[in-house]
């Protein structure tokens, strides 16, 4: 039986790039297909040294030729841009798993507020599986469209879920604070990202009403269980290439402290491949996961405040972006799901 | 008249090389004297090629020959060995900067709570005053003894005194989130400060009980007037060589947002020479203060939170130790308080 | 039928981590021992949170313990202690993959002179094959005991050695310009490698009688078909993790330009799948094959000075040291040579 | 009498930000017009929050508005631009130091056919001097227009200068291998110069032809007395903000060693404030010039092939542009050559 055949439409920034990077070695898989306005005509190895090897030609992104090439497609394309491709290949049978921020927020007036954009395919929202396997595994295997989680959600989503899960936190005063390396911002050429001003330099940045913060309020309500969650999300860009570390700051209930909470995170992780809890207080390490598809995990409790501080680490390209939407497609095309990911 | 003459005790960590930089070029000052233990009987060029023109011998640590050669000591020295230089050169009629945690804590109870030490001079610690000038300047300039602010507290209280100050914020649920490059360490040669082992790596630690987290307590209390704060205190290690980045988390009281809280800055700064505010919502980045005495400050408010968010960089050695250790000194010897650190 | 089973003797350095990354997942052998002095009763998961998922325990080094445990050994070890191992080894049966620089030197005079030391194991020296799979590899296929090619030899044979074997470059006026990463000097906790020390940082160091020059030299002799060859290796340290840069300069004989070496190079390099030659005049870059087993090479010529300029990137750990290792495994063992390094 | 007037032509970019945190603080000049096209209307303060003190307004570029308000021109301009600026200037009678290249290659031929273009102003060309004060400080004292040395060139010119002109060394198989930090490119917003592409990254660039070869070989032919002097120059782009070392490579003539070496750098700089040489073998290191206007030299003999190996390393935007153009007008207007610059 031959291999599924896989697409990655708007191969060229980073989250593209790193598609290439896992997919190209993944066992189940036959890329077939991959797309760029700007590189079409020249192969993946013209264009990045480093997969020379790689003969695929880049193609101008056409639905019809992506459906007649692919099972399934990647979307690894501004958000908006997404939206228009993934209606028409969900039409022609072609299984989506979007990267971009088109089908996270279930709310479209929400989406408008922060994207400043009147949603492009809001018939979908309805459909679209919020691609995070730790929280929706069971979702995510029956989906046609999978809306990968963000890179920042994902760091706080994974350590601070559980928690909320079994009730042992206040669903308020919740505070991330969180680094991001550069490549966080896409392949993106302007000014504040050349190399003389990111280096030996570290800011903050969209402190109030960044674009990730209704996807995580979003999710951190639904595994509470409450109608809605209000927090902060300050987030800062780093000089490193690759890694987001993330520390959630939450109040804890009655008589819950670290070693109540290690073994909340351990009953929520010890089972999956991808997470991994630190015991006897040590904290996550952006170094211990870097093109690693894991996230890590750390725990303290500070008892004169009552607050605990969760620290998470994952690489943004990979269990933020491109190697969690590859576990989604393993979980949606049966393959094992760490395939092409250890 | 001659100038000055200033001893530097201990001048072959970061600190102590900072010092050396600056008051190299210090108009009103004469260095006369250099101690290290290490480099005894090289002079301050041989162990630092940047300052080889300089040619000043280093010399064993001796309070007879630092009181002979100085009239004003800065302290560059671990905890717990400064003092037991301080004592004596006061004796000797010797003025004295210390750069150490000895005399920032005005409680030796608590100092021995987070340095696991019997205070070795607390007879001291009710002369002592606390060396952040734009907090203390009057008491600064009658002092025999000051102890230089901490780098973590200086880059907290700058940005977080006013408000308190001014009764714009509440007291509690207060927390700051610092990142630190790795001269903050210290010139320590140990595993962790390896550069593979900093470089493309982020990660917080001492995120419970930090030995700065009392004396930025101490002296919020003191500006809000209350006897006592608990907070939060996060920091972390970044891979770049100088700067402190910090975040400021407190709750806004009532009627108070960014154009409030911007005013209060203004009305504390506009007159300081070494604290610049950040005004239209930009906030802070170490970049711009590096090599500098400057505190930069930013600030947002999130209403949906209620939260003041402060941004304040700091050059770690400079504003941070060394540059704001020669303000203290300015200030003490009647000096322009800018001399040597424009 | 069982995998073959294997051992990392010192597995605590950087070369030993990166063994460990590599052969964990590598589809034909079974990691059975590691050992270290150091960490002997941790786990290697205990000891690198990266591997976290490895239950494996360090021990400590024994040689009859590795032999009844691996078929084959590789010695992540300092010069001078491999060979104390290699000796035992091989007599109770175990083939030996040397990554220390014990028997890459045919002649144990040149070894005394440049490792001031007496050889420990000069017997062996005559049966060790050299580990440079393009240039070796019938040799390897056969050999008990393999000394791997240090990190600027490989750097530095590989683009050379194809234009000295076909005669189209003089065998005198060589330079060799190498710009190596931090990891480079190994785990090596040393005042000049704490981070901020090389952050921002670049300094050639032993551009007089560098360990490797004998090394580079003997093999560009054996590939020239000549006697002895007396060359220049300039190394320099820069700030990156991983990566060594090189650019070799030698006079092109008449006839010789661009187009001559790079047909020369795909000549020899075409069938091999560890070695990429850049066109058009690109030359090589670090950041294409970092994390990779592969050397990429470029070249250019300048008819000015009749200089062919080649430059070439490895990363210094994996082709430089432990992916080659595995890669002189495979051959030996029978695997296919790109086994669990693709 | 009143501060001598000086101007920035073309303050944007890192050169011109490099002349503004000098001259603000440089004590005999005022700083009395600053140019950007892209700024014009903004003050220094909001365009640089380094220099927020700074209320200085950048105006558009007008030869009347300069020249009514400056005495000194500094042209920190793109090549070819600058000469549009200086002719006019000169006649107005502003006096030009020009940081671009326009003015360093004395044939207009040469010029054209490494720039590509008609020189704009060759009847100036006669009369501009060569800015590398520890060469040319006699003529540069009475000239009008000063072509300042390139950052490449004088990070060769000044080691290697004096052995050529002492004959110490062979004018043929001179190679000098450079590593130059990214700002060395400008303030250039283009994709390879994005962090994620430059950090953890290292790569050769222009190694046939680069523009920096003509002038380095006009200016070693100078000292060497020759008519012609042919050489490689290999650059190299490394992941560091600021700083670039040079190793120059040439064949020793007789009798030469290290010793020689070593004595006739001292007999050159020993007087010179901004070269330091380095003693007992030890090599150049940036991060002992960065900031400073030094240039830092070491000296190796390599016995085996005869070569001398020299090691400089200088701030590339100090030193290699903005730093030596203040060194020249301080030479130009009788100020103490060290002015503003220690």
């Amino acid at each position: 039986m031959g291999k599924t055949r896989v697409a990655i439409v708007g191969a060229s920034g980073y989250s593209g790039e790193e598609l290439l990077r896992l997919l190209l070695v993944h066992p189940d898989v036959e890329l077939t297909c991959i797309t760029s306005r700007k590189n079409a005509g020249k192969t993946a190895g013209e264009v990045f040294p480093r997969y020379m090897e790689c003969k695929i030609p880049f193609t101008m992104p056409d639905v019809d030729d992506i459906a007649a090439k692919a099972d399934y497609a990647f979307l690894a394309l501004p958000h908006g841009l997404a939206s228009e491709f993934a209606e028409p290949l969900l039409e022609r049978g072609v299984k989506v798993i979007d990267i971009s921020a088109d089908f996270r927020l279930r709310d479209k007036e929400i989406y408008t507020e922060y994207y400043n954009v009147t949603h492009p395919a809001p018939g979908l929202l309805k459909e679209a599986v919020y691609g995070q396997p730790e929280l929706y595994r069971k979702q995510i295997a029956k989906a046609r469209l999978v809306a990968c989680a963000g890179c920042y959600p994902t760091s706080i989503l994974l350590p601070a879920s559980p928690l909320l899960r079994d009730g042992l936190v206040e669903n308020t005063g919740i505070e991330a604070i969180c680094l991001s390396g550069v490549t966080g911002a896409g392949r993106k050429v302007a000014a504040p990202y050349i190399f003389p001003e990111c280096n030996e330099s570290v800011k903050p940045y969209g402190v109030v009403g960044h674009r990730h913060l209704p996807e995580i309020e979003q999710e951190l309500a639904v595994v509470a269980g409450v109608p809605k969650i209000v927090m902060n999300f300050i987030p800062h860009l780093i000089p490193v290439n690759r890694g987001i570390h993330s520390c959630v700051l939450m109040y804890a209930k009655n008589g819950v402290d670290a070693a109540v909470v290690l073994k909340c995170l351990h009953n929520a992780y010890d089972s999956e491949r991808f997470v991994r809890v630190l015991d006897g207080g040590q904290l996550a390490d952006t170094k211990h996961v870097t093109m690693t598809n894991m996230c890590e995990i750390g725990c303290a409790y500070d008892a004169r405040t009552n607050r605990i501080i969760l620290s998470s680490a994952i690489d943004n390209l990979t269990k933020g972006a491109s190697g969690q939407a590859i576990q989604n497609m393993n979980i949606m095309a049966g393959f094992p799901e760490t395939a092409g990911l250890l």
